[in-house]
Formats: structure tokens, sequence, C-alpha cells
């Protein structure tokens, strides 16, 4: 069967490093792979063409479709824009919603190459490895009631934080599942002494537990999360938390491993099917530069390949590829280090393909 | 005009660093300071013998008081009481909302003798002076509607993130004023491009800065200043945000400086009145054993003779012979280090008295 995969380049360096990746991918058509490759408008691009951040086509286009591919949306040209719901982000977030995307796996993970690019000591980062669970389709990005309106004569923002047990059951049993695949430890981050919402979250974790017996449940609260992944980040082995939490603690884990150029993320829903994207955003004050790292974008193939494909062999020649790039000592300028050859977008998408 | 001062000592190593503040505080008698001293009851200290966290007769105290120092609360054996209401933090959440302790302002700064201290290289971390002003009294600590309830046939959690426009103004002050006392930079932390909540809070800000025309004000999402902070905190001067990500990031920012256990706080109301507690926690592990790094909360002392006492002088003092104590290699377990002496609650205290 002949799977579709949907290329959505989006914004800012978005396209550059789409580029890389259709490339790619054609490689891995020549070496076997039997997909079909579509592109769409997504973000602020299909917003300055169609009036709006998802077009009816787009999201067709990405029902059909097997995997997703996302560049990366937004930039300050559509911060203006009053009506959110026409900002580039309401994109993202209406794909993840519509295709019910509940499932975000980010790893952080750090390229023994690339050791000294964390800000942290290095014995604190070297083999660092976390994995971030984070529930993408609920919390408080989606929850109703929100808006800015009068009251008492003076005018109040609100947004609703809300998890039903069901949406918690199905990401803490994404959760669990991960952490029996990998080191056997789950942290569950919430904020239980205080709001009630991650009272029921943690009460739902501790239900799901003797379920996965060979799994270590700990409970942490965010503000101590966020101390000890600065602290001593490999105490981690998998994470998992809300929306909203999650989008904050694995943006810091990335960025501990110093090359958050260099992460894929997956989103999955109930049936396998996935989104892919770098966990690093669409980084305007560069783009059009050729100076992208494109290889977040690359291993976003790869994990695409594993999750959503079943390819892993060919996951795994993309990720060596990779390897092989760095320990032949080229960088982009994020990355870039003394003694190292810093390239651009272009030549960093050739090295990976000869490699 | 004698100040009433109240010493609430709460819990895990709250009573012993306390009873270093108290020693202290004798001390500034000694030197002509004009103030009477009470304890009261809070936190779980305050429901093991009252069945609630903060008793009438502590808000009574606390609300006559011009003054507060509070230790800290909470601890593992609270954390199985059913009814949120009764639980440790109510005590301190319920002192924070019934005196109007909106500003609550949370250096992260590092001290030159502990730069080894940090996690981080020292290059991005030497001379790191922030600080953190959070909004203490509003946001989803305290929005209305809140519970876990039955819906559709199973419970969901939810919680208010809600601020109206005098609430973000008050706080946008407070911040504007603490920038132009400092290095002119305000960050405001929000997540504008999701949470309608936080563009409220983005738009006043911006209305807001003409009046401060010698400040220059940016702003960032919150998931990019988690991010910001592990990789360059440097670049920021003075941050705002509201309760939960001033929650999230004054931990982080905090835990950078590697010395938790060096950093006061405070939280002001409209009048001056102010409670001042360190930013580390009740750390029941290690609470009765007499290791407990006191030094928080005796600068937070030296905190309160400036803030709330207006007594400037008498608080350089303070800081200055903790600086000395920390120049002859005076250190406790958490801050040790190669070279130094080790030494426990009561020695660090008898230290900075001697100082
Ligand atoms: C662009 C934004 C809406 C998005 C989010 O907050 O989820 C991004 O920060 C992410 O983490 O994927
Ligand atoms: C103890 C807890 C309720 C409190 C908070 O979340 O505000 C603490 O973490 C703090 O930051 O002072």
């Amino acid at each position: 069967m002949t799977h579709k995969v949907l290329l959505l380049p989006g914004d800012g360096i978005g396209p550059e490093i789409a580029a890389q990746a259709a490339r790619l991918l054609k490689a891995c058509q020549e070496a076997g792979l039997d997909i079909d490759v579509e592109e769409a408008l997504v973000g602020g691009s299909a917003y300055d063409v169609h009036g709006e951040p998802l077009p009816a086509e787009t999201l067709e286009k990405a029902k059909a479709a097997s995997a997703i591919l996302l560049g990366a949306v937004g930039g300050p040209k559509w911060d203006k824009i009053e009506d959110l719901s026409k900002r580039p982000e309401k994109g993202l977030l209406g794909l993840r919603k519509n295709l019910g995307l509940f499932g975000n796996l980010r790893p952080a993970m750090l390229y023994p190459q690339l050791a000294s690019a964390s800000s942290l000591k290095p014995e604190l980062v070297a083999g660092l490895d976390i994995m971030i669970v984070r529930e993408l389709t609920g919390g408080i990005y989606f929850g109703q009631p929100r808006g800015i309106e009068e009251r008492n004569g003076e005018r109040v923002g609100f947004n609703t934080y809300i998890y039903s047990e069901s949406e918690i059951e199905r990401i803490g049993r994404v959760a669990f599942e991960m952490a029996q695949k990998r080191g056997k430890k789950l942290c569950s981050v919430d904020k239980a002494n205080v709001l009630e919402v991650t009272i029921l979250w943690r009460e739902v974790m501790e239900r799901l537990a003797p379920e996965y017996p060979d799994v270590e449940l700990s409970h942490m609260y965010v503000d101590n999360a966020a101390m000890q992944l600065v602290r001593a980040p490999k105490q981690f082995d998998v994470v998992v938390t809300g929306n909203m939490f999650g989008d904050i603690l694995s943006d810091a884990a990335a960025m501990l491993t110093g090359s958050i150029g260099m992460l894929p993320s997956a989103s999955l829903n109930e049936s396998g099917q996935g989104m892919y994207e770098p966990c690093h955003g669409s980084a305007p004050d560069i783009a059009g530069q050729n100076i992208a790292n494109p290889l977040a974008m690359m291993l976003s193939v790869a994990m695409m390949l594993r999750y959503s494909l079943n390819e892993t062999a060919m996951a795994e020649r993309i990720e060596a590829a990779v390897g092989s790039v760095l320990d032949d000592g080229l960088r982009t300028a994020d990355i870039a280090s003394e003694g190292m050859q810093t390239i651009g977008t272009d030549a960093m998408g050739d090295a990976v393909l000869a490699a």
C-alpha cells in the first residue's frame, strides 16, 4: 500500500528545512519506500494566500495522509492579526485538534558529538536522554469558556484549564507504555497542591500504575520539575504532563541539550497517524538565509518512518547518517564550535544525503 | 513607632531557619531597631494543632503586623489530606490573598563566592542578577470556577486562569518601577499566541509602557522564556509574569544560581506591608537535622528591613555579614564545595551574627 505523506513547510525557516526533508523523502523513495508526497499551505503562509491559517483543502489532505511533516509556523509578520483564530499558530493547533493528535512525544537527548553545546556543565548532561510525553489536544489550550469580556466595568481575560478522566487516562497509557520500552521510570508532573484539575490528573496516573507494575511512577510539582531539569536532568526517563506544562518543560529540556536544532517530535492519534515536526520554531530572524539547521526536520522524517510507517531500518539509516555527518565535523551555525566546519542548510542536506 | 513583626516558622526546616531569623531580629533590636516580634502557627503545624492551615488567630496577627517572616510550609505528612482547603499550602495562599500581597519579588542572583555551585557553565551565570516580579493573588491560583465534578458520565477537573485589567496594571507598575531602579529592561512573559487572558496581559503592559519611557519593554512567550533562562540567563533584567508562569520560571531562575538556599523573596501589598520568605521550600527530607541553610531566611530579614521597615543601613549590614561569612569559606551542605568548611544551621547563624 502506498502511504500518503503530507509536507507542510509553513513559515520562517520552515520552507528551507522542508526542502531538505523533501530531498530526503525522494531518496527514500529511490531506496524503495512506497510513498506519495504532497505539499500544502499552513500557518502564516496559508493566511497570506487564503485568509486563514488552516485552509479546508489542507485539512482534507492532512486527514487523508498516513503522516504529516510540518516545518514550523508563526512570525512577527502575523503577530498583529487581531483575530486570534486567524493567527498562524491556529493552523498548528487546528491540525492537532482535528486529527486528534493527543500524544506528543518530545525527546530531549544529547548527541555525544555536541556535548559542549549545552549551557550546562558536561558531566550533568553527558548521555542525557529524556522523553517528554505531552498531552496535546486538551487542557488550557482548548478549554472552554475562554475570551476577553467586560465585567464590573473593566475587561477581564480568561481561559479554562480542564481535563476529563478519559483524556488523562489516554495520555497516561501512552506514557506508561513508553516507559516500559525505555528506562521504566515515569515522572508525572502536576501542580496538585494548588490546582484541582491536576489533582484529578495525579489520581488517574495512580489508578493506572498497577497495570504497569514494571514502571516506577513518581509525581513532581511543575515548579520543582523546572528546577530539577536545570539541577540534575539525568534523573528523568519519561515525563508525562499536560499541554501547558508540557510546552514549557519540553522546551526547557530541549534547550538543556544545547542543540534544539537537532530535536524532532511526534504527535500521534489513536490510530497511529502522526504529525512530525522539529522542536525548534520558525526562527523568522534567520529565515531565507540558508543558515538554518535542517537536522531536526530530517530526523523528523526518521521518526515518521519509525512511528507511522513502520520502517525502522530506514529510520535507523537516517539517524546513522546524521551521526556520521556530525562525526565528520560538519555543523550549522546554531551548533558551531571551534575546530568544526560551519556549513549552510543546503550543504547540510547534501551531507546527510551523501552519508 | 514600634513595628510589629510576625514570625511564622511553618513546617519542615521552617522552624530551624526561623530560629536563626529570630536571633538575628534580637540582634537588630539590640542595635536599636524598634520592633516587637511575635510568633504564630501556619501550614501543617497549624493544621496539627487547630485542624486548619491558617487559624483565625494567625490571620489576625498577620493583619496587624508591619511585616511577616515565613519559614516554609508543606510536607508529605499532610499530602494525604483529602480536603484541599486544609492542606498546608492553603495557609500560605490564604495569607497572600487575605493580605492582598499581589507583588512577589523573586531575585535570582549569583553570589560570586558560589559561582561554581551553578549547574550552568560559569561564564553564562557569572554576575547573574535577575528580578522576577510575579503576580501573586490572582490568575489560575485563585480563579473561579474550579473543582472536580461529574460531566457526561465521567469526572472532569477544571480551573480558571483569569486576570482583570486592573490586576494586570497593578503588577505591571510594580515591575516597571523595579526596572527603573535597576537595568531599565523589562521582559513580560505570556502565552499570547494561545491564551486570551495573556493577550489582555500583553495589551495592558503595552499600554503602560509610554508612562515609563526610560524602560525598554519586551515580550516573550513562556516556553521561549524557559529556554532562554537555560540558554543565556544574563539577557534578563526584570521579568514580569502571572502567578503560574511566575511560580515555574522563578524556581528555574533561582536554580540557575545553584544556590537556591541563598535566595529571599518579598510579597508586598498596596500599602507596603510585606511577607518575606526564602525561595526554597520546607525540605522535609532534611528537617530536624541542623543542616539546612539559614541564609535565605536571614536575607529575608534584610529584605524586610529594606522594603517594609525602611531600614536600609541595617539591611546592608546583614547582607555584608552574609558576604563575609561566604568569604571566610563557611558553607552549609547545600552549597558545600571543595576546600570550604561545611557547617550546620546553628553554626551558620552564629557566623552571620558574629560578622
Ligand atoms: C506555536 C505554539 C502554539 C506551540 C504550542 O504552544 O504548543 C509551540 O510552542 C509548540 O510547543 O509546539
Ligand atoms: C507552596 C506553593 C503553594 C507555592 C506556590 O505555588 O505559589 C510555592 O511553590 C511558591 O512558589 O511559593
